[in-house]
């Protein structure tokens, strides 16, 4: 039988995982540092938790478990005669009664709503788990990621958006990505669409203006009009859309289309508020863009979405502010706003931007030769000296040539061999070789735990 | 809809999450301070790759992804007549063809044999990832649940077994849990065998050996006595069963009994090189255990079992040596040796022995209290100074009375409040209370981040 991988799935070697690590540990001090708590869910959940929650094409893409002793009908009667049941209608719990995670907020909200009375409000958790989705693999594009949110439930002050920004700071400057942190308010859109064909025509306007990066001015207007809007409204979403200049000089030109409209108003003031309050270091990151939409119809307020700058790649963060979290699990009017990184495209980014420290590949640092078992005996004593100072070190597994030692050394990229011959275990010394330099020194085995590596 | 989860899986709140952190971690840290790097392997594994390598029974366990589109065929046509095919065997993919992972070592096996070419041997992995298991849920045993595991394959020297051992020693000694590491070799459990009904006879000592723990003497050899062992030779293997003394004594006792068998030898011979090799640091630990017999069938030399002092409770750990990993994937003769943590019960040991160290959970330290927008703009730049100096800090979210605010604080579990109200941004001071102590002080803004928090 050959071995091989589910598609769209992906073993991570240790060079992979350490710096798939090094980004979520990254991320994980900061939402710390911000009063932020872990929350893990399980892999599985309800189907009934799942379905209906991401659209008909969601639900299509949700990986469904298999109720036990269903499978393998050919082969079993009893298998067989369930799923006879189950076409009969005979077997009320049918074919699949649980379903892998899709994203990380229903389970949230599930969580929210089954401890609601337990927790202390706001609730600030933070979740960074993989998820399942049924997609087509391509580039890029796998069944099995992780999703990396932070949410605040429970509060609408605009501190906790002030908050979010900041984390989203903080953090790509610490992996020293350069990023652009791009926000807009849905009350914005809204008012954009009172201007021009009424609240009813905002979801047509939100899912048209998204689209502008990947198809551009001329193709939004194709589908604005294809979806209803006449020509003196594309105009004006047009001249909304083409609103440019500082953020200062942007919101003068939103004011004049839109300052007008009470929900208008209500936006600018949120987006002003996180200008105003947020510190330079951040504003310094930070551009108000009427352009962003966020295809999820779920969000109230403010909108979040962040690229970086020098490469090709699309967003690598995103979120926002909605109303009413929990209310489909019994818990109504929770209101929340989180954030979200795509670790996959950050990785991506640090990889073409070579921005990993050469630190983050740990690995072992010290070989021990194996060149008997009296001096395999002392080298173990030895290591365990240098392993309780935290030097990472192995003893070769067999006494075998010294050039075979040497090979394994260098395939595992480690910096210093302790070499304890005959003469040396004799003497009472240990040889230490700076593989990268060729350096040799010979020093006593009673100082080799204060010798540099 | 009421929110629930499905049977045999838990949330993890704030609490048990950095509990369970700080025992990964730890194992973590000893597995690369021993050469070992981590692997990822993804939860979905083809079905081809896990069935028929866990019996019958093993089989029934594993969780059955369904295939895309099957789901839901009284509601939707195309489900119906697709799941017809199934019944009929005109769909020859069937209803599933891809499974949750059931443990970590044949994805592991599955990962070697893909890569094997590539892999510098011996090669040492761990790794720390849950599984899922359609086991009847009952306490103590979930449906998902971490492994965490370290194996070292392509050599046969018994170096590696030591440092396992060692692995062990070192991890248990950190958490503060005081164990017995029993070791045994399925070798000698063979010249048993040898000496007791021949070789065939040994699955059938080994499963009712594995049970002298749980049902005692009597009934083990009730059992063997059913799987049709006579009773001279259950009478040797009672006499086996009784060895008792130091590690030194035991092994006389077992030379006498089965030091004429060539096997027997061999495996006396494996524990001797553990006894003699192992600093008195690790033997302190070790006992050589002859009733140990471990369930699965694959291994051919050394084999482990830990156990907490101190408690009640089953094994915390097990694990041994096989001979060939990857065989059933196409790759023959990869030896190897490894060893498993029961991270779950090491949990509950921790907590009935209160072994948790009270800085595991760490949370905000310090609440910057919100009096009104211009002071909460000078709490909001103080906080980011701590946060830059590693001090998790939150503003409370809105301007809301002292009582409210101390309250979320006392929730939290907050040890500090940073209090500045119009007065102190009048003074560019700011009030520091320790709420435990309920001390409080004025301390200048600009001295806020030398403050001892």
């Amino acid at each position: 039988m050959k071995a091989t991988l589910p598609q769209g799935t992906r073993d991570f070697s240790a060079e992979i995982v350490s710096k798939r690590n090094f980004i979520f540990n990254t991320i994980r001090t900061v939402f710390e540092l911000y009063g932020f708590q872990p929350l893990e869910t399980p892999a599985m959940e309800n189907l009934d938790t799942l379905m209906g929650k991401y659209g008909e094409e969601g639900d299509k893409l949700i990986f469904k478990i298999l109720n036990n002793g269903l499978d393998n009908p050919s082969k079993h009667l009893q298998a067989r005669q369930e799923l006879e049941k189950v076409l009969d209608g005979k077997n009320t719990k049918g074919l699949t009664e649980r379903a892998l995670r899709y994203d990380l907020t229903i389970p949230f909200a599930r969580y929210v709503a089954m401890n609601f009375g337990q927790l202390t409000l706001p609730f600030k958790r933070y979740q960074i788990q993989p998820v399942w989705r049924a997609d087509r693999p391509q580039k890029g594009r796998y069944r099995e990621f992780y999703q990396c949110d932070a949410d605040v439930v429970g509060s609408t002050s605009l501190l906790n958006e002030a908050e979010l920004t900041s984390i989203y700071s903080n953090v790509f400057k610490k992996l020293g990505i350069d990023v652009e942190i791009r926000i807009n308010s849905r009350k914005i859109l809204a008012a954009l669409a009172e201007l021009c064909g009424g609240l009813d025509k905002m979801m047509d306007i939100t899912i048209a203006i998204d689209k502008l990066d990947k198809i551009g001015m001329e193709k939004v207007k194709e589908e604005l009009s294809q979806r209803g809007l006449q020509a003196d409204q594309i105009a004006k979403i047009e001249n909304y859309l083409l609103i440019t200049g500082s953020n200062e000089e942007k919101i003068l030109a939103l004011q004049d289309l839109i300052g007008g409209i009470e929900t208008g108003k209500k936006g600018i003031a949120e987006i002003e508020f996180l200008l105003s309050f947020l510190p330079s270091s951040v504003i310094g990151q930070l551009s108000a863009d009427f352009t962003l939409a966020r295809g999820l119809n779920y969000y109230t307020g403010i909108i979040f979405e962040v690229k970086a700058k020098g490469v090709q790649m699309g967003s690598i963060g995103g979120g926002g502010r909605y109303d009413d979290l929990t209310g489909l699990f019994g818990v109504p009017n929770v209101p929340g706003v989180g954030i979200s990184f795509g670790v996959d495209r950050m990785y991506d980014v640090m990889e073409e931007l070579k921005l990993f420290p050469a630190t983050v590949q740990t690995g072992t640092k010290v070989l021990f030769f194996n060149l008997g078992e009296a001096e395999s005996k002392t080298a173990f004593g030895l290591m365990q000296q240098l392993r309780d100072k935290g030097i990472s070190a192995e003893l070769f597994h067999e006494n075998a040539k010294f050039d075979k030692q040497f090979k394994y050394a260098d395939k595992k990229g480690i910096a210093y061999a302790v070499i304890i011959g005959s003469k040396e275990l004799h003497e009472g010394t240990c040889m230490v070789k700076d593989l990268k330099k060729g350096e040799q020194k010979t020093v006593l085995q009673t100082e080799l735990i204060i010798t540099d590596f």
